[in-house]
């Protein structure tokens, strides 16, 4: 037997080439037509499981898309119990969204691997899976006892996940749980993520006429819905980019000016944003920073709009529906029901007498902050210290892990984001990337993790 | 040989049939997967003029999908030439936007056939080839040259058929020129419309970021496309529901009291509203009925807007790239090219400094108005006395057809349009549909209106 890191060391091609597996298997958790892949990524990990020592390997069914559980609880009554969350679940992708190679067909350019569900989530799953791999082949063993709990819904907000925590309480227990989901800003720039905003998802759909209309016979006596969903969307903003809706930020806590002070140490750069972003210019909410109005402040985002024709060439059509996809990012305290109930209430407030107005949610989850000197945080911050070449800096992220508001109130656990993607992997967009010196980097970096949850419990 | 009339009752169930197998090429003119059905469509028109006699048939190219032409010219010199125009090529069509059967297998339920094209424009090409081809075969005979030209572009805009009407000028030419493309309301008012609304049709794009981002990510710092574009669209009408485009109306002529109580007369009721558009509530321009707002008022519509994610599920996108496909209907004396001029510079003015614009324009064509008093339009009026109890109304039309304005001014010539689909046919939209008694109605009507032009000019 070896040394764990030495393990992780010669088997790294081998890690590296099962990540390229999972990554073929177009498991987008959202469509249907995908429904026998996403289940076959399922398979795919809990085989792997099996295969690298965990017990109790699970396929467990949800409404929707099972979660595959599995466990190691050999390390002793003495040793904590860590939960491990990660996603297999990708967002849609297409070779005519603006990819260069095929999404499902991982490419390697430049030490960088392409393809969907690379960087979300599936780096993660097989990094936290190869680490406990390599703690449980090694000579050290493993000192923690672990849990896996691996969703496949996330990208779809995670509908049926509180409810299968609440159902699966007493085998979900934990000391503390890390959420193996979400990256780095820089490849040299170790950070621990101690507060995510959470999120509210939705959908409203308007109706007009009862059918699709010739806009030449009718057009100038009905209220065409693909115009009247761009007046309600343009509704939810002020023109200085805030949110229109009443009482939006009233439960929004501020920040103090300490804590405002060292979230602007990660503000990024107007050259980052141009790199990353590269609109022609920056937009938002008035009197705060790009780290803070992606990070401490909420958003409404309207995730797609659509109403007639829009394919090649042209229709002239008054269509009878129009509909708008839409998200709010929410930050400490504000409660995703409360959002949902005062921003669906405001849009049939503005909707026109001319439409009929339905809204369908699509997901929610809390925003969430865990402290900064609890034993978990302290561990991650420590194992930072292995290949990196400075301190962890603490941040606040603007993205959302449902999972993490359900597993504090529902187990009460600390938890702590923990990923090696970074800022430009291009998750949900085109073109989805990781970095191959990062993969491997995460690998040993989860193994010091373990090792140092261990030792700060003992 | 037989009396035409009697040719005409005798073979009418053949020409049915040809409707339908017409109807059954799915000529969707703008879809570059239906080109070779579209030039199927053609040749099938093309068999069927050599059969019935036409001379000089020819499938003529343009940059597009072709024309096709013939002419019998051997009523001698004294008598008049008219030109007939058709189109066709068909509006898109999937079942699942709603119909109750395959859109291109038409259907007939109580005396209804329902297909794609069958009333827009399909019948009428049918129509005018019967009605020639039962003048050229009774005792009769033909009273009038006879020149016909069908193109396969008019859903798209046409864009190519000004060149070619000019290129093919003196092929052309002719006395006077019906276009068969229209409908009436109701099928015991015939109607003879004398003015037809224009159009200018074009697609503003926007693009943002560029990629597309996760929400959670950079969501607040980016002016999402997806709202942008909602944002700019909100802007192209005031809230009354007149258009906020600065100097949009200035060109337009205003009817005088007489003729604006001539287009009252044949105003929709709210009744007939609620059933044919059953809207929640009508819209439009303050202090115009709906016969004028639909008519004589000219409009600007969004034929389609789009952003983001819209398919099953949600994604927590920002999208990079947006847009809308819009259509101006323009009124006498509107000029489309000075139009479009205005609106997208309008468009380029309420755009944000946050997105970059691009323009493409889809087609035009001038609004027309035909004298009361020509020829043409007294032997139609005489020729809806055969088989109608009414007499015929005179009528402003919403819709367009470019070719219209195109021969008005290349050719100089009188045109009226001609039809016999009705205001519930749907069509552009689902289960577009077609009386079959209104079918033989306008072969015999067709065949009297040719008859009335020659009695006129002798």
């Amino acid at each position: 037997m070896t040394n764990v890191y030495d393990y992780a060391q010669n088997n790294r091609d081998r890690f590296l080439q099962q990540l390229i597996e999972l990554v073929r298997i177009p498991s987008v958790g959202t469509d249907p037509a995908r429904r026998a892949d996403t289940l076959r990524a399922a398979e795919w990990i809990a085989d792997d499981m099996r295969r690298i020592g965990l017990n109790n390997v699970a396929i467990l069914p949800t409404e929707g898309n099972p979660a595959v559980y599995a466990d190691w609880l050999e390390a002793g009554d003495q040793a904590p119990t860590v939960l491990i969350y990660a996603h297999y679940d990708v967002q849609p992708a297409e070779l005519s969204d603006g990819w260069d190679s095929d999404p499902f067909e991982p490419t390697e350019r430049n030490g960088v691997l392409y393809g969907r569900g690379i960087a979300d989530d599936k780096s993660n799953v097989i990094i936290t899976l190869k680490a406990a791999e390599s703690l449980l082949a090694s000579e050290e063993g493993c000192p923690v006892n672990l849990k896996f709990l691996f969703e496949g819904e996330e990208e779809g907000g995670s509908p049926n996940l509180p409810g299968f925590i609440r159902d699966y309480k007493d085998r979900l227990q934990a000391d503390m749980a890390i959420i193996a989901d979400g990256g780095l800003e820089k490849p040299d720039e170790p950070m621990i993520i101690y507060a995510m905003r959470g999120i509210v998802a939705f959908e409203v759909r308007i109706t007009g006429p009862i059918t699709d209309l010739h806009s030449g016979v009718h057009g100038g006596s009905v209220h065409n819905p693909a115009q009247v969903i761009a007046e309600m969307v343009a509704k939810l903003h002020n023109e200085d980019g805030s949110i229109a809706v009443p009482g939006f930020y009233d439960d929004v806590e501020n920040l103090d000016d300490a804590e405002r002070a060292e979230v602007q140490k990660s503000d990024m750069s107007q050259q980052e944003w141009d790199q990353n972003v590269g609109a022609p210019k920056d937009w938002g909410e008035p009197g705060y920073s790009l780290a803070e109005r992606t990070g401490s402040r909420p958003t409404l985002e309207i995730n797609g709009i659509y109403g007639g024709y829009i394919g090649d060439g042209f229709k002239t059509v008054i269509p009878s529906k129009a509909m708008a996809k839409i998200s709010c990012r929410l930050v400490a305290n504000q409660k995703p029901d409360k959002i949902y109930e005062m921003v669906t209430s405001y849009i049939r407030q503005i909707a026109p007498p001319t439409v009929h107005v339905e809204f369908q949610k699509h997901g929610d989850g809390a925003p969430i902050r865990v402290p900064l000197d609890s034993p978990i945080v302290q561990a991650l911050s420590r194992a930072f210290k292995l290949h990196w070449t400075q301190e962890a800096a603490y941040k606040r992220t603007g993205g959302s892990i449902p999972i993490v508001a359900v597993l504090q109130d529902e187990l009460n656990l600390p938890c702590v984001p923990l990923g090696f993607s970074l800022a430009d992997s291009g998750i949900h967009g085109p073109n989805e990337n990781y970095h191959v010196d990062m993969f491997h980097k995460g690998v040993d970096t989860t193994i010091r993790f373990l090792q140092e949850i261990a030792a700060a419990s003992s």
